[in-house]
């Protein structure tokens, strides 16, 4: 029986995996942190250290925003194809890459070079992420995400920041925090969701 | 039909992303267990160790309590909100900074300072911690959880030793160490559940 | 309604949660493998290295028949009380001292003290198991495990192996491998199984 | 009753915790990524380092192959005998010298002896999933898998590479990247499912 054949990779399966994935990258990006030697006092250690503290701060809210956002766009898959497996595979990819960023930015410093690459990191998922997107919503029969204006203006951002960080690290810097701060807004369909509920939208 | 649109970040995805990274946060601190070179003889090298070693384990309890409490936490939750889902993953950075608290410990040695580190960055994770079971507790229509008198007395607990770390570190360690003791009594919803069992109750 | 009430900490959440803890215990055992610097020629890096690739491998199968057994264990287990919470966190702890025991062994070489060390954090997760095997067995009504023998016989063995350690750290490095080559036999509960099965038992 | 006597180590959980140690092996490899110090120009590090990206990138793949076709290969599963479990334990094993296979091409550089090492770390892995997928495929009556040619063709290109790595290693490291690219083409089975379907096959 046809039915019988059911395919183990299923969408669940392909998100928990991720989910495993990301769990991961999430964490260890913490053992990047520099613990400095015993030579430096702590208050001063804790002075320097805080640049990176707050670099590390946002590779794990951008890595947050790529897990919840990759939760609506699995929720709306009926399969796994062969480009999805691939594509989710390539997204998972560049992901692990924001720990070795953050780790550059820590081994190196804040300084012109060093942002520029960490932005071009945080820029990459977002190919992946727009081939997949696009497979899935080819699949499924719902108008386009509303998350695209979203996507198109972190991009920019991103790509902005690259050029922007050899004048300024800092405002690169910000640039980025920027779109965690666009992604921390609730998605329409969250909003949507509360709208109908009678409990207190947060 | 609305049944149909379930949405895919569940409270049941949302607790197994939180024990996938609690997984791997509870088991990288032992990655920053410091083995001693060759030079060092192997009782004296397991005698320098043995403080790191209780810390080590102080944070597994710790980081363990986090991860009980926390099911108990999501036990009461229908829905995930926009809030609860971010005041869920500070919790998440907030836990993972436990590691590198535990390691800068482990680097530095067992100073004022470094105590009075790693005891604010156990505290750390008891605000987002607040500001979660908050927000779930405002949408289930249970009672405040019985844990409430244990939770202000460990952020006591925790922020005392912050101070007392630059009289005595080891005091302060035995305030960290009572929290664990707090905890690891069985809460009240595991007592009620043995009451009515006829097993023995450990 | 009491049916209503289900403690979201089943058994089935236990095992996923331990599961990952030894998922990452398993696979971080890898990263203390020590690449040799350049300065040594390929061939007599390899030679050094053996040594810790074959204490690696014996740390992995160890943590592989943890688990396995830890699945049968929980196996019989219908809810989880305080203590089997607790033990069972105290197991995991145990058990992430395994690759800190490989790493002392990687990190100072092939030694007295060394193995001795290593013999003992192997024989640790044996003093959790017995707690957590006994309060499991307690609640189910089945008789005691048919793996008795087996762990009885395995903890004189660690033990015996901590003391010769001390005579001939390879002996006692042959008596840690034999603890894996008595728990790779089939337990009785699989044999029983394979006998009712029309399938070749392998 | 006997359909009550449901063993927890089923197909799905071995599945699991498989997908638990893959999901660490793909992700930790990263750590491995050379951070450059000040003294070197950014850019100069970058053309340094992306010989090692490039080699990351192939492993990242090669895991990921084993993750999709271990899927498959489960699917098939009814019962698993204790020759599975070891099998499969022996190819996570295997798998996770992966990781260590590409710190060493990152710490001693892209030389004949480390990429013939590095080839016939990644020929290991072929040896248990053999035994594993005859072991699997002996219990299911479905005809041998589709891949096998594949798979003998993927075996003849490692162990080749292993030679040829000591006349040229990018030619060696050319045909891994091969494997990866027969490996990256559909199997059967999907191509099959995506005939049937009336949606665009990517």
């Amino acid at each position: 029986m046809p039915e019988e054949k059911t395919d183990r990779l299923t969408p669940a399966r392909l998100e928990a995996f991720s989910d495993g994935v990301i769990a991961v990258i999430i964490t260890i990006m913490v053992l990047e942190l520099h613990v400095p030697g015993k030579e430096i006092a702590t208050l001063a250690a804790l002075r320097l250290d805080l640049p990176l503290v707050l670099v590390y701060l946002l590779s794990f809210i951008q890595t947050g925003i790529y897990w919840v956002n990759h939760h609506y766009l699995i929720d709306d898959l009926d399969q796994v194809t062969h480009g999805i497996l691939w594509s989710n595979l390539a997204l998972l990819f560049a992901l692990s890459l924001i720990p070795v960023a953050t780790n550059w930015v820590g081994v190196r410093g804040i300084s012109p070079s060093s942002i520029a690459l960490y932005a071009a990191l945080c820029a990459f998922p977002a190919l992946p992420w727009m081939v997949l997107s696009t497979l899935i919503q080819r699949r499924s029969k719902t108008p386009p995400a509303s998350g695209i204006v979203k996507q198109a203006a972190s991009v920019c951002l991103y790509l902005g920041s690259i050029v922007v960080a050899f004048l300024s690290p800092w405002i690169a810097i910000a640039m980025i925090a920027l779109v965690a701060v666009v992604w921390l807004l609730p998605p329409r369909k969250i909003v949507e969701l509360s709208r109908n509920s009678s409990h207190p939208p947060l």
